[in-house]
């Protein structure tokens, strides 16, 4: 297994800020980007025909090792976010992503972030990332980068 | 085993409103107080002898299977709130609890509720809740309520 | 101000479960669905054209007086759900809305509940629901029973 | 005003694994620990005897503008976790706290990070901290630094 790094190959989804995710200075509590984090990679995956929802079922998980989060500007109940992801790093124990919450309507950067991953049994106990795993997303991270590349051009 | 409601033995807990349990109104989100009942019950069964814990590492589940909550005065970041919890009726497959959220400071009534809950197996099927978990509810039901007798006394 | 009910006016709103929703048990929290209730009202409010954003830039809330849900069967992280919601009641001081939540791939009912709600102004003192939101709610519940009715027929 | 460190001055805290901040992983979901790390410094503040309830009252927020988080094991249900909180940087427009949680019965590490924040005032506007409540800040961090000194020796 290959170390890599596509950065070419974001995916994006949408969200409606809820209003239980505000908190009293009236604007979404920074724990919540760090749950929306979590919706990019689930969406990223899927996109990259990797869903998480396999991963589990393989009895395997990514264990969050690392988060971190800089907020640049608030969002409010109402607004219409954008998070987009990208697959930062591909190791054969180790995934990161990395993200980007954006305002929809405006395009304003709100955070960025990243998350770092280890694989994990359904004990808990570190492992590889099951070549099938790893080639899946390795796949499709290369297929949403020409995706996007065809996109662009 | 018998149909028993044992509302004489009320267990009560505190805890601080947090930051993050606030939204943009500036007091406590209403579905905070679903998560203090939670804490409410899990406190009743620890000072009753049966922690939920145990329960769990028997391979069963107490599911929710109603919530009814009436809130009655708000909650704020600051605040101390005291859960008060009473098993309001045990069955052979059911239990449910009554909660009353107070204002620590001033004894305020600030929502009251209850939960129903049904006995489930690991795989989620329904299940009779199992002789020696009824017991010990049972039994240490009876003991809280004589606790409390002492007290009042 | 008549008292009005207008059940013929679901609108539905559908969202993807998030992973952070679930709990040991291995299914969405049951205060997950209190905050779906919270979306469900919110997209209701939408399609009726008196968006809840705009009563909150008035200067008024509409807080939870009460919330009531039954719970039938679990969801699971990578489930789409749908929530229906009504408009239950109209008062000149409370609102009340009704809700079922399905899973979106099979239509089995998750859920169902509803919540009351007074009408409050910034300090939190109980008003009357002001007249032009009152009658935007009016004359969007029945927009949406006439346009659903369309659908219907 | 001086730019200054104190990490001489932890302040501890304690609480009980609610069963609502679990996951289907079974064990605290990563967002959990940034909720912990609020209750860290609002506990810290509260030590040094400038509580944030005061900081809030008097028209001002420390908003949060970047989170670091480091997981190095679980925490499960039915665990009492301790957050130690620092004073880890204290400037004229920047605050930074750094963390550490503990299992409380076996001294685990299970996470470490930090938060920085920006003084913003009411509408959101970033600010210089109010001198009274940098001086109460400054002043608290000297004394908790001080009372922990006593302790050891």
């Amino acid at each position: 297994m290959r170390e890599v790094a596509i950065p070419e190959a974001p995916v994006t989804v949408a969200t409606e800020v809820r209003f239980a995710e505000t908190d009293q200075m009236g604007v979404v509590h920074h724990s919540g980007y760090i749950i929306w984090f979590e919706m990019g990679r689930v969406a990223w995956m899927k996109a990259a025909g990797m869903p998480y929802t396999e991963v589990a079922d393989s009895g395997h998980h990514f264990a969050v090792t690392a988060i971190h989060a800089a907020y640049r500007a608030s969002s409010r109940f109402g607004d219409t976010i954008q998070i987009i992801t990208r697959l930062a790093q591909l190791r054969s124990r180790q995934v990161e992503f990395s993200y980007e919450v954006r305002n929809a309507a405006d395009q304003t950067v709100l955070a960025t972030g990243s998350s770092e991953h280890i694989c994990v049994d359904l004990v808990g106990k570190m492992t590889k990332i099951p070549l099938p795993i790893y080639e899946r997303l390795l796949d499709g991270a290369l297929r949403v980068a020409a995706a996007n590349s065809n996109t662009v051009s």
